[in-house]
């Protein structure tokens, strides 16, 4: 049996957009899958106890961080946008149709290239018709399924399963007992699943 | 004429204390001079609008943060030790007497030994009577310059400095126009200077 990384994310995070243009390859190289866990990150900090402002909040790290990303987008050669909305949890909820219909790491990677590798409007039904197109999924079916009290339980429940599991931030990975947070600790990771944690 | 890495650093954190064990080489390689800037994380963090919790009074974030910096005092091949109390200002405010004496890199390493590295009692006498044996220094006269409106003044004037060149967080690194936070920029600091920044 193959082990699991199990990666937890909100499409709000650009780390988490940027630590997942390099973990499907990292899992393939050590053999090992990805478990995909949406979160509400915002639910998922004041849960944690973090009840500060955001990074958008803080106008002194809201500029680093705009340039820490394109340090790490130049690094992984690919590109990051900042989006022009902020409202992800349509987005996120769409996770758990995908999820339903066995093509989680694909809509992933749509949303993605969507939201912070073309910088789009996170919240908008616009992108999120886009994104039924990249599936080739009824867009009204799926806008519907998004605002349903279904996926909002499913949407809490998860948040809350990553909670007990002691997760606090986006992206986190887990695979058995150790946890990495951030884009930042892919090396750890990856160190990891060369030594003790390979498959 | 040397370049210069301006290091911004509080004696409360643990990764200003990692960052520290790798600066100076770093430096050194590069033929760049250290420029130490001691701030009041608290007051800087606020000036920059970070109005939340510190790491310590977060469970879960406080839980993975002492894995995650063991897990870099390995990779270092040092020790790190949590500190059994969290009052740094009168350390921090020795430092100006350290400038004047040209003796900063000595007393921040001795004070970060005594702190992160043993795990001592940060806002203890006894702990800065230690220091001042290290230093050989006059242990009355050092404990009376940390109190005295002076230092105060000076450790005020420090923190607004750093603040006006948009640092929000410690440790921050700045060579000329360019800024890291975090110990886990280090690797990007040193392409730097491998690359464009170096001397």
């Amino acid at each position: 049996m193959p082990g699991i990384i199990d990666f937890y994310f909100d499409f709000i995070s650009p780390f988490s957009y940027l630590a997942h243009g390099q973990v499907p390859d990292m899992a393939a190289r050590h053999g090992h899958d990805i478990a995909y866990h949406v979160v509400n990150l915002a639910a998922l900090k004041l849960e944690g106890g973090n009840t500060g402002p955001t990074t958008r909040e803080m106008p002194l790290k809201y500029k680093y961080s705009g340039t820490d990303m394109q340090r790490w987008a130049a690094r992984y050669g690919t590109v990051i946008k900042r989006p022009t909305s902020h409202q992800p949890d349509r987005l996120n909820k769409g996770a758990f149709l995908a999820d339903e219909r066995g093509v989680m790491a694909d809509y992933v990677t749509n949303v993605w290239r969507r939201v912070w590798g073309q910088g789009g409007d996170m919240g908008s039904d616009d992108l999120m018709r886009g994104v039924a197109a990249d599936m080739d999924w009824d867009a009204d079916g799926y806008l519907a399924f998004t605002v349903s009290d279904d996926a909002e339980a499913r949407y809490q429940a998860s948040t809350e399963a990553a909670h007990e599991r002691g997760v606090f931030g986006v992206p986190t990975m887990i695979i058995g007992e150790e946890m990495w947070w951030g884009n930042d600790r892919l090396d750890f990771v990856e160190e990891y699943l060369a030594g003790d944690g390979g498959a």
